[in-house]
């Protein structure tokens, strides 16, 4: 009976895949509009010319690029489509989707050093901005040693299988580097913005709590991506994973 | 061939346990002794009487508490000794050292809060304020359910198969939200302290450098700590994860 109940009761909390990625694209979509909103209707707008505005392109593109479009392409060998067949053109997609995550961090690395040097700010000294580099730089790595071992043709497969696990680790981790440079990022832009007068921040105006409350949804997308990435029943079933292993050498495989 | 060779890859990527917490130990150590090392030599020690003195506590008691002793804890079953024998003295330990980075926790709690209301300053209005606090209710919650369903003797096995994967998901996730709050609370501390003359955060003097080490440092324990609770080949083989589960139905188990 209790071995029953055991089943039973893990079986509760079996969430389906696809079901729980709808959800997670409406909270990624959500951190987008709202920090699109942010940036929109309380900090001025957007442009090119060096001023705030061009500043408000950097948490745009760090938001939807370094977590939200890098989650989603985190995520492509969960989709159990891509469990057989050709492996190919999944890993053209998880390329191209983490490229283009790339292209838009470096766009918004562009933004604030732009904006920075305009106005005659030093770059690279808040402890934000150590965390933000060290996640673009470890991304940077991350594609092109991805590229180098899965993607070309000559990596061996004792390489690939070296490296692989590295790659799952850093992505896991990249992601996390990422939110919490997201969260303090916020929280200085904010202490920076809302200074004087009825709208400082610690009198908690309708921009601080929203800008607060993006910061919270961003950290459990964050959370959300890396859970379902750790989750046994969710990985590819190959030869490559230490616990497909485990179960083959149990069936003698 | 490249089977063997796949074995051997994946076997050179496997590290021992033991020496791998030494390492964390160290780390966690090193963290302790830099923020105590932040408060103490540059921002004016350490007192009870609601000044800036008395902030100090808080950053040492929340990096002590919260990720140092909270990663000792959450390890606890990750040590070979544990996976034989009578499991309650393993559990009675896991949830006092658990119950010590609690109580350090509160009390850092305590200090900034005794230091905001001394100085007539809001409570709760960042985002490191809502994010710390969320990620203290958390903790507080993990800790009441996990003494309710696993320390107290009514829980029936049922309820504890199916609270204890939520109990090792949010282990991490308070771990990684409290790694993401210290990080933003050193930033926002730097910011606050380092304002005028030569010694402008901006303009990075050995303060800002030091305290911007410690929390890539914090962030790298938490993600090591995060790593080691993931990696399948160092978790208890027991009936309740899914993993060994796998093994012995296929074994017949």
């Amino acid at each position: 009976l209790a071995h029953r109940c055991h089943h039973r009761s893990t079986a509760m909390l079996d969430v389906p895949f696809l079901p729980f990625c709808a959800f997670l694209g409406t909270l990624g979509l959500l951190c987008v509009a709202m920090v699109g909103t942010w940036c929109q209707h309380w900090r001025g707008g957007f442009s090119l010319d060096g001023s705030s505005r061009t500043f408000n392109w950097h948490p745009v593109l760090m938001v939807t690029g370094l977590v939200v479009l890098y989650g989603i392409a985190a995520l492509v060998y969960r989709i159990p489509n891509t469990w057989s067949g050709p492996k190919l053109p999944w890993k053209v997609l998880h390329g191209s989707l983490a490229l283009g995550a790339f292209v838009l961090t470096v766009l918004g690395l562009a933004a604030v050093f732009r904006f920075h040097n305009s106005q005659g700010t030093p770059n690279m000294y808040s402890l934000h901005s150590w965390m933000g580099l060290a996640t673009v730089l470890l991304f940077s790595c991350q594609w092109v040693a991805g590229f180098g071992a899965f993607l070309l043709p000559w990596a061996p497969t004792w390489l690939r299988a070296l490296y692989k696990p590295i790659h799952v680790f850093f992505g896991s981790t990249i992601l996390l580097l990422s939110v919490a440079s997201c969260a303090s990022g916020i929280n200085e832009k904010l202490f920076f913005s809302l200074k004087n007068g009825t709208t400082a921040y610690k009198l908690l105006p309708a921009e601080a709590v929203f800008a607060n409350t993006l910061g919270l949804l961003i950290l459990i997308f964050g959370v959300l991506v890396v859970a379902a990435l750790a989750r046994p029943s969710w990985k590819r079933p190959d030869s490559d994973s230490p616990d497909s292993r485990q179960v083959q050498d149990a069936l003698g495989g």
